[in-house]
């Protein structure tokens, strides 16, 4: 195990209802006056919004709004945010969605109270600080509530990059697994596949002698394989959404993921996509980590026969990749990107933007370093 | 799963030589003038008193001194501390050593800044504010390092009772493992009890759909089977050091026991034996879980089965117990109270003291409620 530091100083508010509890929580983190940032429709459909601003308005906290935030969420809006927070005097952003929402409202924190482009973060520039941010969670999947990180999309050029830092962990969150039932299957399978992207990018370690790490994610793998179906199959099924919830969050919060290298370079890959074709993170996921996985699976075949026996109860390193392929499928992602419109002429543009982009120099690293030849032949295989 | 709040906000600190950022740490919890809090001896003889003050001295921060405790810390000890940082303007209490310098320094830090009886908070007051405590951990085994709780015996009736609150969770630890490859194995193996304990009386819930923390539960107790023994068989197998001390700490800061009722029946059993007996914590935990669990198995038999299977790979409930008790004794640790001085005849007093101390009238409650009829079969089971 590698020396490391582990802070999480997130406050977790889980359960039915706890959307009310969103006024008490600003305040106790000493905001007065709020942004509230949204993406749209299901939001306000569902009444969410107008329980949260009730929330805060019992709470005595003024606020204002700003919604309209997109599935790979756009540096158009933040720029927007920061505007709408320095003239109105914002001192609280609070995120109501999911992954996008919370990413969004983190780029806003950032950029409202620093002097240049708030995209020289997403260029390398360590987040120290932001205005706080709060959230109150509708999809489990990105993890977002629980880190310190956030990706956003470059409208001019369809960059999609990340940033971090502690300033922009949440103060709290707000995790509420009932409203996670209104979402579709699909979407919910793109937060299961997520989910547990998540926890291949932690497992897919170089780092020997991590037992307790190694336990703690497939702990959490297995509980997505038993408890994402059931989901799927019964939106309404009030603890199959809470434990994938709690997964979620712990997924990715890194407390099973400390003192051990990790790859990444499946979700590096799928950025490509996402920025490209614009599909949903997860669903790129899913044709990307089987890819990779059969593609870089001799380089450490115990590892991959580890967690095919541990998790999914095969034999073999192929058997596991397999295994986990097949219930990506079952769970209703694609397999390929030839479902939402990749073709194989882009392959180039993608193998360039991905190794030649975010200040690469021709490869991208993790578990295996990959070079564009391996990342040109790993796209081919998704087609 | 049931509503709850996670909260831990504790800096955590790994790895080979961390204790040389203490200084650092405490400056950035704003500590100025700190009392170092520690038991004796081997704190001194290692060198890592020095270590710590030369890294306070570095930052430029005072500190004064306060060695003695003990295991199963004393209420005497703590008036002392209280007094001391009153009369020197203490704003930081640093522990360095294990559980006991810990609970002792969150009493301390407590009742510092509290107009009462600091023991008002052992007596079921919550703890919101005391001074900001941090440590530096010597021994794997309490978790008291990522947890708000303190235990204290008040050593006029040899009471043994617990607090809790916010206020005295540590801001920071640091866990360095190679501070505990010095433990002598009884020491390393009352630690692995001790571990094992909080997870198991986790485990004890009468909460359905908990698949994750189940999942996340069953992955620390399989890391203290599998590295356990290698830190008894090889005391400077750093790498196991390494598994058991995140393990530790994973195990309370209670990510893994969130949404679900907890048992604590077993830790309340046991505080009656080292409080009348002076036995070690994990002495008196190795003998009481095998009598509690058999005692109480048939109220969720499927619990215990599936625990048997998933962690220790037998079939039966039974048998689940059985290898947890072959394990405990293979580490070292006793089987029975007779072992270190229990006496049938005491069992009266151990029952009286238990289910009518701490404002108890007549019975435990956890998993199972037991009345004192039950609590001395168990004790009697004991022997």
């Amino acid at each position: 195990m590698e020396n490391f530091t582990f802070y999480s100083p997130t406050k977790f508010v889980f359960g039915k209802g706890m959307e009310s509890e969103a006024g008490k929580l600003v305040k106790a983190f000493d905001g007065s006056k709020v942004l509230i940032h949204f993406g749209g429709g299901s939001v306000v459909r569902s009444g969410l919004l107008d329980r949260v601003k009730a929330s805060l308005d019992e709470a005595g906290i003024p606020h204002i709004e700003l919604g309209g935030v997109k599935p790979n969420p756009r540096s158009g809006l933040v720029y927007e945010g920061i505007d709408l927070c320095r003239k109105e005097g914002v001192d609280f952003v609070l995120a109501v969605g999911g992954g996008s929402a919370i990413d969004s409202s983190k780029a806003i924190a950032a950029g409202a109270i620093y002097d240049g482009d708030f995209w020289d973060f997403y260029c390398g520039k360590p987040i120290d600080k932001a205005l706080p941010v709060g959230t109150v969670l509708t999809i489990a999947a990105a993890g977002s509530e629980g880190s310190g990180d956030s990706v956003i999309t470059k409208e001019d050029g369809m960059f999609k990059r990340g940033a971090s830092g502690e300033g922009i962990r949440p103060k709290f969150s707000i995790l509420n697994p009932e409203l996670t039932e209104t979402l579709p299957p699909y979407q919910t399978a793109c937060g299961i596949t997520d989910i547990m992207a998540h926890l291949y990018e932690r497992y897919l370690t170089n780092t020997k002698d991590v037992e307790v790490t190694d336990r703690l994610i497939e702990a959490l793998l297995i509980t997505m394989k038993n408890e994402g179906p059931k989901a799927i199959k019964n939106p309404n099924d009030y603890q199959a959404r809470a434990n994938i919830m709690w997964a979620g969050t712990m997924a990715h919060t890194n407390s099973c993921g400390v003192g051990r290298s990790q790859d990444w370079n499946s979700h590096n890959i799928e950025h490509e996509l996402s920025a490209l074709y614009d599909c949903a993170h997860g669903a790129g996921l899913a044709v990307t980590m089987p890819a990779v996985f059969r593609y870089v699976m001799d380089h450490d075949k115990a590892r991959f026969t580890q967690v095919a026996q541990r998790v999914w109860g095969v034999e073999t390193a192929e058997e596991g990749i397999d295994a986990f392929a097949a219930f990506l499928k079952s769970i209703g992602m694609p397999s390929t990107i030839t479902e939402f419109g990749g073709k194989e002429e882009d392959i180039p543009t993608l193998v360039k933007s991905l190794c030649y982009g975010d200040g690469r120099d021709g490869s991208i690293s993790g578990f295996v370093t990959l070079n564009e030849e391996d990342c040109a032949n790993i796209y081919k295989a998704m087609l």
